[in-house]
């Protein structure tokens, strides 16, 4: 049985990892730890986990989880995951970032996004993109994943393998994306607040979100382009899900195209390409580590259409799927 | 035109008061107040307004404010609105409290209740409680108005005509009550996250609920009884509306006690008694100044339904009703 | 006083029209009809109504209802007010029709979009498009106003002025269109079912919703250019409200797009333009008659927002808007 | 490997039950009906299940399922489920029904509660109640068992064991109870319209409710007292879950009760009682086989709390309670 640890565990991602890993037949939980509820049950702090998971919470002391953990999940703030991800790396413990501060592989690029210099430039250049289905053989050798943000799992795995084949126009690229309030963490904030976000749905950061150039910046890693993504987050009135349309060209024959996909995606079980059709919805992937595709077109105008659930795909699930690469499982181990 | 101000405007209860005087037939606004957002617009604080009220909010300055205002609306914390309404009435303006400070007319009571002491209980003592239906003459000749709290009006006004008339049982007041989230106020907590809100139900402040003495308090100075209700509200995901189911015992036929109802509800137009068969719901009167009522019999089990918007008759539409009265206005002048 | 008629009025959008004319201060209401509900109060099918409509709803005698009206508005589903429309017409009453039935005042293109025979194509002639703000003259000298679908009106206003300086570019124009349950009318459906829609969000009608021809058809009336716009609706979890992100480009400075909407838009108080950098938003507009909308420029790219109630402003807001115009009464008369 | 099959299977129940043996270590699925999807992929009825069940649904030929299963469970409409059980437990097939055809096994109160003669008075006489806590041996030693409701079981779990030990007053029994829409079905009705359920909250079936009596004859052959609960059903805006608030009156200390709760629900590891200060509440059991109950107490006057999911404790896992305690595997078996 492999040991994991769960850095940050209140967030709600932490919460999934828990749930995860409670029914991991490979693996077992050695820490658990927060900042601010050290010493708690884990119960305490979410009462859902009443016999599921009663495990004292620890202080983030990491060397202690190093010696007891073979792979450690990191739940923490931007900027807060360098100085851990580095010290764990330094005593050969696998670590899953679930952070940003390992997905732009480019310290100017980081500084640029995050306003802050980033400290670990040289563990920065170890790192590995973790969008599972893509960089499979990196992540199977990599102790370090950077576990990607929810908006680019939800647009690359659709685009990448078109892309790959040159088979859509890479000049006029468009996600107009819709995220469930659980995207905007457990901090409370004016936006979050029930009365405010319920019965109401409004797009924020136009043309200045952070998830923008880390799509731009893997399209040009996976794919070998220069991209300028328009890219349109959404907040939603649901808790868990996130809904991506995405509108480019394309000359080529629709069956031409998703037997690109099929072909990118055979024997990728969390990639279900909806052709039975059915649309991508939140719906069917709420709760679960899939991300399903669609596509339409007409004329030249191709629409594509990725559902995902936030904090599974779009984090926790797919932060387990990198775990089962890296320690050899099946890749459906503890997700389905 | 009656000049009013509405003090703390920036509130839930504060939207609601503007809305309404945009619309009042025979009332302006004269000043409208924010502790923390004064120098801005309206329209700045709460989008919503852009065009329909973009005037400045300005700080608390009660002299120049009962200068230029016939009435003056009080949006303010416990606690905030005892100086304040002091001040305003020693310059002879008309007080509507939409704060508990008023609603407990005996200091040692207030103090028990809210775990402070009362500044003003000289004031307190001429205040009056503003159930508009049941304090229709003492509203009429007062300066100081209490608006009622959203969940003792929903169950005191098909409680006391019954309870007058001794056609139920004191011993037995059972108030199961549910309301919608924006009666916690609009202020940012983990319990109204929208994540922990949505898709979830719960009682809270079970037997300690400070609405409970408040009804207690209240049945003795109408109908002078001693009760001591069973009071358990539970928190709801819906923003605006409350539903109080009501358990009590009666020997008497249901015709009788709706003849009761009938009485005292006769040209009162924001008491709507449902005997069309409907049942009392929260969808009929969102955003309405209305109470609907209904009751069901078993034997001499009674079961009375009532439904209100929180934030109208709950509050704010409440206060208009009591501002109406005081002034000599039609009752339901910008209410309907 | 104008009298006004509602047709098939137990519907959503014949609901809100209730609600309007209750308060309109010019007019008064004749008849209110229902096929199946015929004889009933109109507060026993909608039971909110207690005490504001008691009205009995009759059956469809359009000769009764012409001779008692001034104005009437068709609330029926697509394909039934052709007839109604010209019947109507024939005795002098003015018709605002907020089906499908008269917006494309082509037969051919009629019948290729509804699949279906339009019976009346010499008053399809006569009909001029409510768009308020766009055909203010040619509704004013109307007698048959076809009330412009929810998703047309969110894209049109936005887009007509900056077509018709072309400042942007005609040949792409993407609008991701986000809309309410409530635009899918009251009927059961599946897709309407709580458990269905609620936290859900979903595409559907891709390249082949009806709203998308309209749009390319008012287009060309009001521009005069041929487009394709690539239109895709989506369902999303809140009852009522529309957003629409609309994606094209353009190689002029934002501050001259926006000059062209200010001059558009000047004197027009139902189109709000955000200039004070919030977003347009569905909690802003819900319930109002307004259109809110605002753009965001990064290079040539420029994302466009709009906001409005699809049961207002995307139907009985407008059509009272149009009334208003016809009447020659304040645009605002029973909206603000 | 126990052989299932599901009847019924594309309700919401159903569905759960799907979900549940994809997973169960020792069972497999045998067949899976549908009256009116006979011949479709489940997957296509759900195509959330897409990848997870795409098995062929199949008519109801109860010879050939009772030849390829070792238990059937059947989710049919009332009425609909008598026959199934009867032939099927004549081929000695183990039978679990979620209908309420077997719950009330009175030919008498069964006609008078639900309109309609029992068919097969002498199966309903072998079928045990299975309130999996409460009738353990029995559900061991049957072959017939009938799932409870849900309200029932809410409201069955926190009363039995208190009204055993004579601990409360079994003549005050009040239930407060709040469903969650899906307790609704998945058939189309005006009432779970989209619109109409969400932002409302309203009681149905006041002293009429289906459940009252079952409450109360399982009352009887639990605990051998006549009562007569006052029992209150509220719908609710939310998908799924249950609380039920409780009224009753008890002259015992809080710890005593506590006791009582303790010894009848040790090692019964889906009863959580929550004696750590946090409330019962939907969000915590939601997606889960637990039911959580708590108690506050305040002079003679108790309240208890409890919290299931309708779906799941209230319906399908508590049927694969069952069918683990009648096949001997562990209670938790595919649930936990």
């Amino acid at each position: 049985m492999a040991k994991v640890s769960v850095i940050g565990a209140t967030g709600y991602t932490g919460a999934e990892l828990i749930k995860i890993f409670i029914n991991h037949p490979e693996a077992e939980i050695a820490h658990i730890t927060s900042g601010s509820a050290a010493g708690k049950r884990y119960s305490e702090v979410y009462p859902a986990f009443l016999g599921l998971c009663d495990t004292i919470l620890t202080d983030n002391d990491y060397e202690k989880i190093a010696d007891d953990s073979d792979a450690v999940f990191l739940c923490l703030p931007h900027g807060a995951s360098m100085d851990a991800a580095a010290i764990l790396r330094a005593r050969g413990v696998k670590v899953f970032d679930l952070s940003a501060d390992y997905r732009l592989n480019d310290p100017v690029l980081y500084e640029k996004t995050y306003k802050a210099v980033h400290k670990r430039p040289d563990t920065l250049k170890t790192a590995v993109y973790g969008l599972a289905e893509i960089f499979e053989t990196e992540i199977k050798n990599s102790g370090l994943v950077a576990v990607p943000g929810c908006y680019p799992t939800s647009v690359l795995i659709p685009l990448i393998p078109l892309l790959l084949e040159k088979a859509i126009d890479s000049s006029v690229l468009i996600a107009d994306c819709k995220s469930g309030v659980s995207g905007a963490g457990k901090k409370v904030t004016e936006i979050t607040h029930f009365c405010e976000a319920n019965e109401d749905l409004k797009p924020y950061n136009i043309f200045s979100h952070r998830h923008k150039p880390e799509i731009d910046h893997i399209l040009k890693r996976a794919v070998g382009i220069e991209s300028d993504i328009v890219f349109t987050p959404h907040l939603t009135p649901l808790i868990r899900g996130m809904l991506s349309t995405i509108y480019t060209r394309s000359g080529k024959q629709p069956e031409k195209l998703m037997d690109i996909w099929r072909k990118a995606y055979d024997g990728k079980p969390m990639v279900r390409i909806r052709t039975d059709g059915s649309v991508p919805c939140i719906k069917y992937v709420a709760g679960t580590p899939f991300i399903d595709i669609a596509m339409y077109k007409q004329g030249d105008n191709l629409v594509i259409v990725s559902a995902l659930d936030n904090l599974m795909k779009g984090a926790s699930a797919q932060a387990v799927q990198c775990f089962n690469l890296c320690m050899g499982f099946n890749i459906k181990a503890g997700l389905l």
